[in-house]
């Protein structure tokens, strides 16, 4: 089809302005971003040949020509170790690739087939396409950059469940006795926050989400520095006055000072170097693990996530939008694993995870930022069976777990809203952890990542 | 004694300008650094009561009262971890302190009587003492700031002996079929600079020392990033100008951007936010670990010696001087581990470590830097004793090795002057290992630190 020179010019123009995109991935630890960003890398190196991208109209239509590897702008970040993953998951037996701290990057050249030719569209056409992969818990840190210490303190010690508060023991043994007004001792300031970051350690292995200041959790070179030697004080009795007029060397005051230090030298810095430059952005949810996990940290993700999305909400009053602009004009939210529960049980996966995000989806919606929603499974460990029992027939999924054992399962319902306390006690939920397959093609098998690739990048392939 | 009302005004204001001191103490790594940082800590703050200090007169004047520990002004550094390395010390059996990475600070505040009492004196004074550790390698990297790529892929490839060389053979092996001029393959250059500072890492457990670019040793949040992905080019057959005609997506000019993103942002800020703040500098040297290991490392070590004392040559032309006007007025120079030969030894010791940095110490002289070389023994790991053997008393050391054996040896004569060849093939040298002695007392049993303390602060105490 031919179009108006008008129209053709423009389009020219601007596919010349969209000539680079800027993709950031991103999700809470055990979120699946390593196995999502290197199956993404995978597919579009096999696009056109083996790999399975039917939702993706440029590599249907086969104009998707492939995808090379350039070197990455940022001389100062860690590249993407897309190599040793998939080395990993080409091992006997497959393991999962090993998961990134910190934030890293990988460029990659997109070359296609324009969908609709004309006299000055070129036969091929290419995008530089620059993927990220960052922590969510850096997002989590957001929050914290519109309190003072003392509403910060505040913030920490609400809504803490007894599972929680259980890992904490050692911190708030050491912190019920500490004086805000007395003169601060180094030593035992140092030892208290080692303590909280032990607590906050604890809590992530046992699956909780919502932890704060989310760097203590990856100190890298701070590591024993006193910017990352604070820690909430709770049931502060003393009024701002009082807390305002302590002495700068006072338990208060230190703690003020390394919280403000922590705010300006670590949280802004990540906002204002990487976030602000990121034109679209995937949120990864584990959404199946924490209904494994029980209420309490199916709760502490709800809260997390709540926080997270605070990033992505540009309203006119928002934080974020005051202080660095950022650029986002599509989102994805994806509930990853997918393939741990069985193929009819995936709509109401993603029901669950448009539950879970209600009130920030709202308010995105209201900000005029597309976003969808999807399940998908990055990398697949299961294959979906069928069953005979007593006549009738039912859905299973097949896998092998870490240990190597293979299993037939059924792992159970997914509810399709906020489980109720019912749903707990009742009904539950329960699988297993597997391996992902052995993977003989050189393109990986997955659920949907053909999907999450037209939304966050098919129109720049038009 | 009484002074002039002048003399003690001035005293006065001197003593309120002296009343901070950034003292910084370095080496290669194994020179003991943490060791000589834990016990100078440690003799300070039992400094009057039972810390052995007659070399520095406020101590055995009793005018030093002692030390305490303060918040340390830069917030983003880590914290000296004094307390987990007195842990170790008091083990049993009794352990080495963990080696530090990367730079950590510890601020003190001693309390000490003025010697000399005016009208104007107060009856005690005070000092702040900021220590700072640093790897000696960084160090190593200040003369990379004068080259360009091409002139420092040639500097690296001189004077390397065979037994260095065979540390790279994976290395050499890669980069002897590398092209400058074809485009640089990401993936080819990760790998083999992969090999580069897998060379590197061999070299130094071998006891090499000059060792560029140091922070492939110690990547911290830079690992993965291509800023640490380059490598010199040896034997490069084409001229300058056809060097710099190379397109910006060869291996040369890949390789060369990543050089100079390497000099602008990692090496230079060390300078320009820490090193030049530094008052002293005292620099530790593992002669006797060196003489053990044979004529190459011996040798090498005196080259990474002379490289490193680059940083503390402020001639009119030297590059620092240009680049950052550091103000160091006092540098130390010291041989550890003294008590791993027999005293009789020590003045030998000296004498050698003044030979090894005849230049330097020539060139240190020259532009006025006050400079003072010793040796010493931060922790005690062994005794003095005699033996009789066929009538004739010697000396010997009584320690208890690494893995726990108690021996009475005689580790060999120390060279007073650079080791001929014939002293590597008819003499030689050999010591064990021996782990820390046990400490009873709270001040830990040291060789001449008090000398070092002497010439550091010694003035500033007066």
């Amino acid at each position: 089809m031919r179009m108006p020179l008008r129209q053709e010019v423009h389009n020219l123009l601007e596919r010349g302005r969209d000539r680079q995109l800027r993709l950031a991935v991103t999700g809470l630890s055990q979120a699946g971003k390593t196995a999502f960003l290197t199956s993404l890398v995978n597919q579009l190196r096999h696009a056109g040949v083996e790999a399975k991208l039917d939702l993706l109209p440029a590599a249907r239509e086969g104009r998707l020509l492939g995808a090379q590897r350039l070197n990455q702008p940022d001389l100062g970040v860690p590249r993407f170790p897309y190599d040793p993953g998939m080395a990993a998951l080409r091992d006997t037996p497959p393991r999962w690739p090993e998961p990134t701290r910190g934030i890293s990057e990988l460029r990659l050249q997109l070359r296609y087939r324009p969908a609709r030719r004309g006299w000055l569209t070129p036969e091929t056409a290419h995008l530089t396409l620059d993927l990220f992969d960052y922590p969510g818990e850096w997002l989590l840190d957001l929050p914290l950059l519109q309190h003072d210490f003392a509403s910060w303190s505040e913030s920490q010690t609400h809504h803490q469940g007894p599972q929680r508060q259980a890992l904490f023991t050692r911190w708030l043994e050491g912190v019920k006795t500490l004086d805000p007004a007395a003169t601060a001792d180094e030593a035992q300031l140092a030892e208290l926050a080692d303590a909280y970051a032990e607590g906050l350690k604890r809590a992530k292995q046992a699956g909780f989400s919502d932890l704060q200041p989310g760097r203590f959790l990856l100190p890298g070179e701070l590591e024993g520095a006193p910017v990352l030697q604070f820690f909430p004080l709770p049931a502060l009795s003393l009024s701002p006055e009082a807390l305002a007029a302590l002495p700068a060397d006072s338990v208060y005051a230190t703690l003020s000072e390394r919280f403000r230090y922590y705010q300006q030298q670590v949280v802004r810095p990540f906002y204002r170097e990487h976030f602000r430059r990121f034109d679209r952005q995937i949120i990864l949810v584990d959404v199946l693990g924490a209904l494994n996990a029980g209420p309490e940290r199916f709760e502490d993700l709800s809260r997390a996530l709540r926080q997270l999305m605070k990033s992505f909400d540009y309203g006119q009053r928002s934080l974020l939008s005051r202080l660095f602009a950022p650029r986002i004009d599509r989102l994805a939210i994806a509930a990853t694993k997918a393939d741990h529960v069985t193929p009819e049980q995936h709509p109401a996966l993603v029901r669950l995870l448009e539950a879970l995000l209600a009130e920030p989806l709202k308010d995105l919606r209201f900000a005029n930022v597309p976003v969808k929603a999807l399940s998908l499974a990055a990398i697949r460990a299961t294959e979906a069976r069928e069953v005979s029992h007593e006549g009738k027939r039912s859905p299973a999924l097949r896998g092998t777990t870490l240990d190597g054992e293979e299993v037939l399962v059924y792992p159970g319902d997914v509810p399709t809203s906020l489980p109720s306390p019912a749903f707990w006690t009742s009904q539950g939920f329960d699988f297993p952890s597997f391996r992902p397959m052995a993977t003989p093609q050189e393109a990986l098998a997955h659920i949907r990542m053909d999907a999450a690739l037209e939304w966050l990048i098919g129109d720049k392939l038009a």
